[in-house]
């Protein structure tokens, strides 16, 4: 990833290892800040309050957590107590879970005074892992996104590949690439003619403040819209494919992904447009099949419905980053995080291992290893 | 309509008929003024900054808007100027056109010393007439969400019926009563126990701010829900009905609303839930059918994608209403206003007549006589 000129990933082990750096998320697009998150605890509450966000980076944050723990105190209670902490944080997405029972798998039969060096070891091999895989799900997608070029009549230099994406699954969402957006980075680089509809994903904003703010930084021409255009823009014949991340999949292709990822799904079905969904190994959960009765949907504060974070330009010419009320004070909301797009929706699954069905033979026949 | 135990209109003629009083809409919740139209050119500007919309209380307001004119100078060339300035505000919605033409004819053939009192009295007639038709909207949908409620086998006074409706079509966007919020209030009022789910309504937030507000001053049970919430809220059963107002609708039953309206029809059509738009018969387009290829879009400023109107508490205790930015400073918006829903889509159609398919033979049996 590339922040005005210079290289940059989102999660790194600080010299000497007591800590972990993050780009503070929550301030972007306006302030471009690091975060050091000392302790387990601070992980944790960095997670909660999505300081970091995104399924593939939770898991290396939650593994550096965990890493953290054990520096303080390596006993087995110790590393029971944080696991069960940063499971809590956020119960929908799979990879948290992934990467915890990986690093336990890893240190829970050692001696206590070599757990934490082996969990940083795992945490780093986590995170380097994650960029090889949105790498490989990138080239995947590059793939499919020439198709569309060629299959395209009036593609040209004025007219160009239009992806709609929904949410954040680019670079700030794993370590360096991202998910969804690795497949338009690499089509970019490729020198294709692409420009991303940037699907505003309500309530958080993170597509209009850190998708928007990733293309901005890559030069990639992007459109932020409300998260209710996009059917429109298809029926308009204005979406050439959708794209989007997920936080866990199933083992029969349902996709659980940020709210109101189904109803794109639906105006993709509805006008013959392509829903792809790109998600590296650790996104599938193969111990469920139904994804509406089985995943725990996180319900979040009805205040990020009711008020919104933006910068406010004060008269004087300075500026500052404030919350404000849209809503009047008597009404409240609710706040549910995610849905489930049927896999019956989904043209296809992008992973670093290829392009799969969503579907129980799809994903079996390319992670028959990976189970 | 009722605010802090007072009943309002949204429009009135001031004494002496010189002006046109409105409640302000670009304040709500957080400020409720009035405001005073003196002059055509003031509700030209009025519409267009939305100080007043929803297609039928444009249509009054734009009636009212020709009287001013005509009051200050009821020559030909100033009825035409009128009719084409007015006309230009918002081109999407049909009431304002039907209105403006429906004066014209009153007015045209006379001579210039009655026009502006001919067009007052038409105004007040349109404005009358909307009140009545809603009240009719009102009967004609509680019908349907009481055998909602008889059809639902677990209904009961801690199970609500679950309505979801999104934009405002309530009594801000017409004279009175509303249009989709009339059989909610109707229900309400007649003891039926009812709740009601909110779309905030991205960009400009109608839903959070506008119908929010009408349902907390009726005392409506409700909850704001981001506009990506609906599909999975139906997905978990959540729903009984959506009900919708409408722009346009064509004379074969496609739906013009407020963008994002398609998204939820495809979410009521994949889960089995019924979806209902609520419109007077001034919101029917006689002269066109596919609405996807002739109703004109309008596009708005992507500032209001961009941005966010709210209620910023200051650290004194005192509070301001601003407008902060969320997107990154290089990121544009497109902003597309309304969206088409296709008849297929739509469960029925509720006017002022009686409940009709949305389809060419289902409006002309009820609209033989309004032709």
């Amino acid at each position: 990833m590339n922040i005005d000129g210079r290289a940059w990933r989102t999660i790194w082990l600080e010299e000497g290892g007591g800590a972990v750096s993050v780009i503070d998320q929550t301030q972007l697009p306006h302030e471009f800040s690091i975060c050091s998150l000392r302790s387990c605890e601070e992980v944790v509450d960095a997670i909660r309050r999505m300081v970091v966000r995104g399924a593939p980076l939770i898991g290396v944050t939650a593994a550096y957590g965990l890493m953290l723990a054990l520096r303080k105190n390596p006993s087995d209670s110790s590393l029971t107590n944080a696991i069960a902490a940063l499971n809590a944080t956020r119960p929908t997405a799979v990879n948290l879970r992934w990467a915890l029972e990986r690093v336990f798998r890893k240190v829970s039969s050692l001696d206590y005074s070599e757990r934490a060096d082996v969990a940083k070891e795992e945490a780093f091999l986590i995170a380097e892992e994650d960029v090889a895989m949105c790498q490989a799900i990138g080239e995947n997608g590059l793939e499919l996104i020439q198709k569309l070029a060629i299959n395209r009549s009036d593609y040209c230099a004025s007219d160009p590949i239009n992806i709609l994406t929904h949410c954040n699954a680019g670079w700030l969402a794993t370590v360096d690439w991202g998910t969804a957006l690795a497949p338009i980075y690499k089509a970019f680089r490729a020198g294709l003619n692409i420009h991303v509809w940037v699907d505003e994903t309500r309530p958080r904003n993170q597509g209009s403040s850190l998708t928007a703010y990733e293309l901005a930084c890559e030069g990639v021409p992007h459109t932020v819209i409300a998260d209710n255009a996009g059917g429109y823009l298809m029926q308009k014949g204005q979406v050439d494919a959708v794209i989007v991340g997920a936080d866990r999949v199933t083992a029969t292709g349902d996709v659980c992904n940020k709210i109101g990822t189904y109803l794109k799904a639906l105006a993709c079905f509805d006008n013959g447009v392509p829903f792809y969904v790109a998600l590296p190994s650790s996104t599938i959960d193969w111990s469920i099949g139904n994804g509406l009765q089985e995943i725990p949907i996180e319900v979040r504060s009805p205040m990020e419905v009711t008020h919104v974070n933006g910068i406010y330009q004060k008269g004087s010419g300075s500026s500052e980053i404030v919350n404000v009320q849209v809503c009047p004070d008597r009404t409240t909301a609710f706040n549910p995080a995610f849905d489930i797009t049927p896999a019956r929706l989904v043209a296809a699954l992008i992973t670093e291992k290829g392009v799969a069905n969503a579907s129980k033979d799809g994903l079996e026949e390319l992670y028959t290893l990976a189970k």
